[in-house]
Formats: structure tokens, C-alpha cells, sequence
């Protein structure tokens, strides 16, 4: 708190700055202890700025999490957004190698984040992000009409998604190779069970199968 | 709180009648308002007790939705150990039935509790309620071996039906049939994802599977 009494009218100018600063710090906390093991002074400390502007950036712990974890999943969208891949499950493996990395890099803060650490706010974020991936996936998938149904069960793939990973990586006891190629069936059989319960799906559930292709 | 100053000794000695009377009336104004909407003076006048007595058996509106959820919970997995029918697709059926009973009766604390109303203790909840179900599954499954994968996939199976339930009692857009038609095939088809992945499995993929009986 003495240190941020010392803060010149100057540094503040450098505000954007500082704020990076300490996001950065954050984030390399946050992704590898958990949740309630960090104190803001750790981060404070690690982004070199008093413990005090830290709080006047972001509020409170769960405040700079919340603005961690956006501006972590902000990157990760934006790698989601950069896969073009054509062909539709090349695209899913990239897809899905994007946010395995992502989690593997971040891993306390996805664990703790899945686990939901940050309450309410946090919840409104994960509901957020698997909307997001379904509209990725149906955006793809593109069906002539996307029946609810549909949409629920693409949401309910992508909560899936998130308990495997976060399994995962608590326990790292099965290979990553493995984790995908579940996610990819779990994705498959889900699309096939929709379309089996609708006279007219309007969409094909083997769009993300193997097909005749050989494995990659 | 003036009303709980009244309480006198000989009232005091009814305190489990009173605690339960408190559950009974949280639970049935959980079950059908979100978390937000509800306040401790709701649930005292129902309950025909003083708002003190509630912050003193339960602590706050947290403990004693917890308390409720905790409550419900009970007596669901009483249910769930009250299924001792022999056919695994049928244990099944009657499973998930239990489920999206208990999901519909307590609409809005399967809602909110999937969503993550109540914090860091509900989230516990959540994942020994996922690990439970789990344990049964498996129960049923009887594997030779229990690999981590199958254990984490059936878990993950778990976060999946939380997920489609509470978005499907959300919208009810969709027929309940479909929902629970829907949950078994996921399971089906992640135990076989699962199986494909190991040389020696150790247990049927097929054990939930229709196989050559009639629909039920």
C-alpha cells in the first residue's frame, strides 16, 4: 500500500501498461496455482506494482480473475476464429488441439474455472463460451434449420468437453491423443443420436466422421 | 427478528420439527424460483417461523439452500439405490427417469444448482453427485479393470446429462422422451469411444445398449 502512495502523476499516464502488466502476471499465477493458493500480493508483486493498484484496476481477487479469464478465452477465440481449415473434422481436431493446448497452458485457471472458482460471474462466462462453441459447430455443420434439440446437445458436447479436459489434467493419467479422439466420438454420436430422433435432421451427423479418410 | 425473541425454551425443544418445517418450505420455493428471487423472509413465512431462526439453524441463504440441495439429493440417491432392476438398459431407463423427475419436481434448483447458484460447496456437491453417479454406472458396468479413462468419460457422460437437463427444462423445447433417449445413447456411445481406445477393455460397450429386446 506504501508503494502506491508513490505512484507519480507520470507512471499513471503509463496505465494501460501497468494494467498489462499485471494481467500478464495473473494470468502466469493464476494458470498454475489454484484459485484460492494466490494472494493479489503475489501477482502484485510478480507484475512489479503496488498491491494497491492492483485494486484499483480490478477491484477485488475475483475481479482481476474474471478480467484474467476473459482476456485469456478473448485469445483463445481468436485462435478458434483463425482455424479455416475446409475440410470439417481436420477442422474439429484443430479445434479441439487449440483448446487443449490452451487448457494445458492455463491449467489451474481452466481446472478452477470448469470447477467454477469465481462464482456467479464465472458461470455467466462458461454458459457464454459453450454457446459460442456450438455456434462454431453449427456454423459448420450448417443445418437447414437448427431444431433446439440440436443446439442442447452441442452445448451439452461442449459442458462434456469441459469435465474431460479438466479431468484431465487434475489427473494426466491418460494421454492427450486419447482425450481427443473421445471428444471427436463423443461430438460424432451425439450428432447421430439428434438426427435419429428427427424424421427430417436437415443436417449430417457424419459431417465431423472419419469417413472413408485415413486417420491423421 | 422481533418474532425470533419470542421463541421460548419449551418452543426451542421442537427445533428438528422446525428445522424440517424450514427445509420443506425452502425446498418448495427453490424448487420453482431462481436462486436470486428468493429472500429468508419468503421461506420463514412459509415455513410459519421467525427470519432469526433461519440465519440461526442455517447460517444464511447460502446454508440453507445448500441444506435444501443436500436434503433433495438424499432422497434422490435413495431412489437411485431403490433400482435394483437386473437389466442394465432397463436400470438404465428407470436411472434416468429418477433424474428427470427429481429435475423437473425441483425445476429451478436442478437449474440453479447446474448453474451454479450457490458457490464453491455447491460445486462439491456437484462433483461427488457426478462421481456418485459414476459409481453406480460403473457398479453396473462391472469392468475387470477400472482405467482412469472409462471413470473420467462416464463422469464427463455426467456433466453432459446436468447440462442437457437443465437446458432442456430451461427451454422445454423438446419432448422428455427425447432427452432421455438422448442420454443413453450418449452413454452407449462414449463407453464405446472408450473401448475402441483400449486393446483390453475389460467390460461390454454394449452393456446399455438395446441389443436385440424391444423398445420399452
Amino acid at each position: 500500500m506504501a508503494q502506491a502512495t508513490r505512484t507519480s502523476p507520470a507512471a499513471r499516464g503509463g496505465r494501460p501498461t501497468r494494467r498489462a502488466r499485471i494481467l500478464k502476471a495473473a494470468e502466469a499465477i493464476f494458470a498454475h496455482r489454484p484459485y484460492d493458493e494466490v494472494s493479489v500480493d503475489d501477482i502484485a508483486d510478480r507484475a512489479g506494482v503496488a498491491h494497491g493498484l492492483v485494486f484499483h484496476y480490478f477491484g477485488s481477487k475475483r475481479g482481476l480473475y474474471l478480467a484474467t479469464l476473459e482476456n485469456v478465452l478473448a485469445a483463445g477465440n481468436a485462435q478458434f476464429d483463425a482455424n479455416i481449415e475446409p475440410d470439417p473434422l481436420r477442422w474439429l481436431e484443430v479445434t479441439l488441439d487449440i483448446l487443449l493446448d490452451g487448457a494445458s497452458e492455463e491449467e489451474q485457471l481452466f481446472i478452477m474455472t470448469v470447477r467454477n472458482a469465481g462464482g456467479a460471474e464465472v458461470t455467466e462466462v462458461l454458459t457464454r463460451e459453450r454457446q459460442g462453441a456450438a455456434d462454431r459447430v453449427l456454423e459448420k455443420l450448417a443445418p437447414t434449420r437448427e431444431s433446439p434439440l440440436l443446439r442442447m446437445a452441442i452445448v451439452s458436447w461442449a459442458a462434456y468437453a469441459n469435465e474431460l479436459v479438466a479431468s484431465w489434467l487434475e489427473r494426466r493419467s491418460d494421454s492427450r491423443a486419447h482425450i481427443r479422439a473421445l471428444l471427436i466420438s463423443a461430438l460424432n454420436e451425439t450428432l447421430k443420436a439428434v438426427a435419429a430422433l428427427h424424421k427430417h435432421p436437415g443436417f449430417d451427423p457424419n459431417t465431423f466422421a472419419r469417413g472413408s479418410r485415413e486417420p491423421s
